[in-house]
């Protein structure tokens, strides 16, 4: 990562790629795009890292905006514990850091901390002044902690034999039992008929 | 979405996307743009959806990387009942269309059945020969349902109070307890000082 430390971060052109994939410049994710350098830069160059996300919340696009941990190929966890932090680590050895938002450095920033501890209304905030906020805290806001990931963590799940349900007839992993986790009752639809004809 | 039925899928620009986002252009990710796009034509033009996918692999990169849903910005869900399957919903209404890997379908593509039936080991798997029969099949492998999601899952979650964790000193979502779910035990990781002096 010695390249990544000597090139500054490049906020405004992270937040037009943000913009693009996520849909509009969200101070989660910019704030998400600075946690992410912090917990990127110190781990070292050539160790291949994967990530976990505290909340579903914003951070899960920083991370797969600028690394290449993504849900879909499994190298980024959303664990959801409702806290905004992320952490990256070695994906061999477990050991990474975790960058939080640390409440204690918000009382600088009056916008952010309004908007990241919920103390306005949505439409009382200031979506402009809490990027310029964001701009001129960057890391200032947030807290590292060196993490060892768990062991349970580090192993990749068995996957397993794939058979037909007899209920649904999709493959699905046998583990799961007799029929598939959709038709033991947790499908989140109902299926019609197509064209619409519901039965 | 009169244009994109017009337009046709360009899958080899769209494979390059793929293994940028992706890392690798994974078969998975491959067959999942075809069902995005399957999913996505037969929703009127104008109409907002949101996006469930019922695995983890491969099909979440797909609808990040062809519709505006995103696991961090939340209209994208992943229900993970093990089915490779996906649906595009209208948001409000919750009307749309499921698309899904017909088993029926997969004796005519031998190399792409031993790959998701797990026939074969992976090293005995043929990358090129999954990818070109998967050119070849198209929207041959898959079924469509049009499907009408639970009520629950348009209701936005409501994300009431932030508070501070007295156990982590994070801020947290009140309605979790009187401790963050870290401190409940869910935490993924051990704390360690950083320099990395293990406590």
């Amino acid at each position: 990562m010695e390249t990544l430390r000597k090139t500054p971060f490049d906020i405004d052109e992270y937040m037009r790629r943000v913009e693009s994939f996520h849909g509009h410049a969200a101070p989660g994710v910019i704030i998400g795009g600075l946690m992410v350098r912090m917990a990127q830069i110190r781990i070292p160059e050539g160790v291949l890292f994967n990530a976990v996300c505290e909340t579903l919340s914003c951070l899960p696009d920083a991370v797969q905006l600028l690394t290449p941990c993504t849900v879909g190929n499994g190298w980024l966890r959303v664990i959801d514990l409702g806290r905004f932090a992320l952490s990256l680590y070695d994906k061999h050895h477990g050991n990474g850091f975790r960058v939080f938002i640390d409440p204690k450095n918000l009382d600088n920033w009056p916008e952010i901390k309004a908007w990241f501890l919920r103390l306005k209304p949505k439409t009382g905030q200031d979506h402009c002044r809490i990027l310029s906020q964001i701009k001129a805290a960057g890391e200032n806001l947030c807290g590292v902690h060196a993490v060892q990931v768990r062991p349970q963590l580090l192993e990749r799940p068995e996957k397993g034999r794939i058979v037909i349900c007899p209920s649904c007839g999709e493959p699905y992993p046998m583990k799961d039992g007799g029929i598939c986790l959709a038709c033991q009752g947790r499908s989140p639809y109902v299926i019609r008929e197509y064209p619409e004809r519901v039965v």
